[in-house]
């Protein structure tokens, strides 16, 4: 019996998580969970769930949802709060498996305890890889515990590097759906609206990570993080356009052999996958291969998505810089958004942002977070309202 | 250093063979070859490697080649002819690696010793595990040494097998091109002429696999040596028609994941793989992910591909029923190439010979030849000239 954390519990890859154990539950066992500040989710999830630690955003909220627990008679359920709340959550004693689905920084701190504190850990929260990548991966080879990565393409390149060892791997190739601006010409790129830019074309998911996906700053993010979970240079981390999105990922080995992975878009099968590696089981998450008909692959255009540039030079410098070019990204998006700024200004706001922030590398899980601050207001200077002012 | 047998020296895989081996002289010394006829050809290879024992097809050429060596002051090889000299390069003491490649039943005999002697096998031939797979595969398992297929779709198997355990397989999808007919009526298979069923739209082979790759028996000739090879029933081994043949073959676990195995169409790339599994070594044979551009697959066909269905029943079945498979199919083609039988005759052939064969299951190799022999004998009888007679 695998019994599993869940840092994000009320989010998608928490729902995901939560299906995963209800339809195997002789092999895992819900233990403990820590969710946002949608306390009608977590109340009911409790009831479901009866974890032994339940955390809660804000005090506030951990005050209302352990009141109502404690007169339905479930008071022995312990409610928590805040980052400490989320370390309770990630290091309880009996946990083994720790899910990591905290949208943002919030989840960094938990996760880098989760990991010292030698439990097995499932990565779906960005930030640990982009932001603290270094740190978190350095302390899980000190632990000897496999960080798995629950997002499909790096659970994709995990199941292909099976194929071969480690120092057998030339290249690591992530596939991009390209994003709705795949086929617009540069020079239209100035014009694209926000209404343009969130109608992504196969997924639906938060604005962020669509307008992240037109960017390919997600992609870019992404090979950050292959750079650091699987130890490669960035060079060795490619990206290749393929708008159907059915091969998740391939990986070259020295030889010439190319393995790819296929499968279902469902994030229940490489949550699944985490839970149960280095052991498979049986799931009902099945694509057809009879159903593949046709498959398009494409070079990605440097010209048209410098973000993916900006991002490989992150990866290339390390530390600070990964930190910067989330942060700004974050804040240049949310200024899009806002229509405080145009589509190709994103770029320019991280290029800026990226170039101001001294390179440095954090040693500590504070250090990454009070960077990440700095970054933040920097990046605000660059924004017209800032200037106007 | 890993010491090497071949047998079929002369031929494409035998070829192959020797230049993996030239290109890795620190890890790779041919010791043993057994050639066919062609005696020009093994006095070159004898004169470039001088292998402790060199076999030919008959004594007389074996003769020939021992008077020349002698004169060239290399009578230190040993020469050998006909089966027991193949057994005897397979066989010998200081061999570690025996790579069967020589076509045809001739050369069950000596792969089987090989086995036996505790050899680490790699096979191109097609009959080992097509007439002769169960017994083969077993002596494999009691040997405890690994059989490693020397053919793009079962080396890619087992490369994808590689991503999880044996027992969390549930289906193998081997691709094919789909041959000529791919998109001819079926109305139109009673023309097709010799000259048509030759020009294979992808590949350039020799004429029987040419033919057996327009009617998709060679398909399911990998049928067959897929359920022996990986111990599957033939119901989990699947065919997909995939005409850019980029995509080498496919396993889906139990899981839902599907690995895919891609590379360049060379069989150096599987060669290379057999000799050093489970290390793989750094080579030359090179695909580009970014020349991937489109990728196409349909389903099968079986009511035009009559031949598929009959390799599925004859993989049911087992022992003589796939003897009888290859060995009429073997008669079929020589007569279509002939003009003696018309292209859809092929399947009818084979299909009656089977009917005709007593269900059998050969404890040994002489059994499996003389099922064979008498499978022959039985297609032989199909033909029309044997009927006018």
């Amino acid at each position: 019996m695998k019994r599993i954390a869940i840092l994000g519990s009320t989010g998608s890859i928490g729902r995901s998580t939560l299906n995963v154990i209800e339809n195997n539950p002789e092999r895992f066992q819900l233990l403990t969970m820590a969710a946002g500040s949608n306390t009608e989710a977590a109340l009911n999830d409790a009831r479901r769930w009866k974890p032994k630690v339940l955390s809660l955003a804000s005090e506030q909220d951990a005050e209302k949802v352990r009141k109502q627990l404690k007169d339905e008679g479930l008071g022995e359920i312990e409610i928590a709060h805040g980052q400490a709340g989320t370390v309770r959550v990630a290091t309880h004693p009996e946990v083994d498996f720790v899910v990591s689905a905290i949208v943002g920084v919030a989840g960094l701190k938990a996760t880098y305890e989760a990991v010292r504190a030698g439990k097995e850990v499932g990565l779906a929260n960005k930030e640990c890889l982009v932001a603290a990548g270094e740190l978190i991966t350095a302390e899980a080879r000190r632990q000897n515990k496999p960080l798995l990565p629950i997002d499909s393409e790096h659970n994709a390149v995990h199941q292909c590097m099976r194929g071969g060892r480690m120092n057998e791997v030339e290249r690591v190739w992530l596939t991009a759906s390209g994003g709705p601006f795949l086929n617009t010409p540069t020079s239209d790129f100035e014009k694209i609206t926000v209404e343009q830019a969130l109608n992504h074309p196969t997924w639906k998911m938060g604005q962020r990570i669509t307008i992240d996906s037109a960017t390919l700053m997600n992609k870019g993010f992404e090979v950050i993080e292959a750079c650091r979970l699987f130890d490669m240079p960035p060079e060795r981390v490619k990206v290749i356009v393929h708008p159907q999105s059915t091969i998740h990922s391939l990986v070259e080995f020295n030889d010439g052999s190319i393995l790819a992975q296929l499968s279902v878009t469902d994030m229940r099968l490489p949550i699944l996958y985490a839970l149960t590696y280095p052991e498979r089981i049986e799931s009902d998450l099945r694509f057809n291969v009879l159903d593949l008909k046709r498959l398009d692959f494409a070079p990605p255009d440097p010209d048209k998505f410098p973000c993916l540039r900006l991002a490989y030079e992150a990866a290339a410098a390390g530390g600070s810089k990964t930190i910067a070019l989330n942060a700004a990204d974050e804040v240049a998006v949310a200024a899009f958004l806002k229509r405080e700024i145009g589509f190709t200004d994103i770029s320019k706001v991280v290029e800026r942002t990226m170039n101001e922030t001294p390179d440095r590398h954090p040693e500590s899980i504070e250090e990454v977070l009070a960077i990440d601050a700095q970054a933040r207001s920097l990046a605000q200077e660059q924004l017209p309202r800032h200037v106007a002012r």
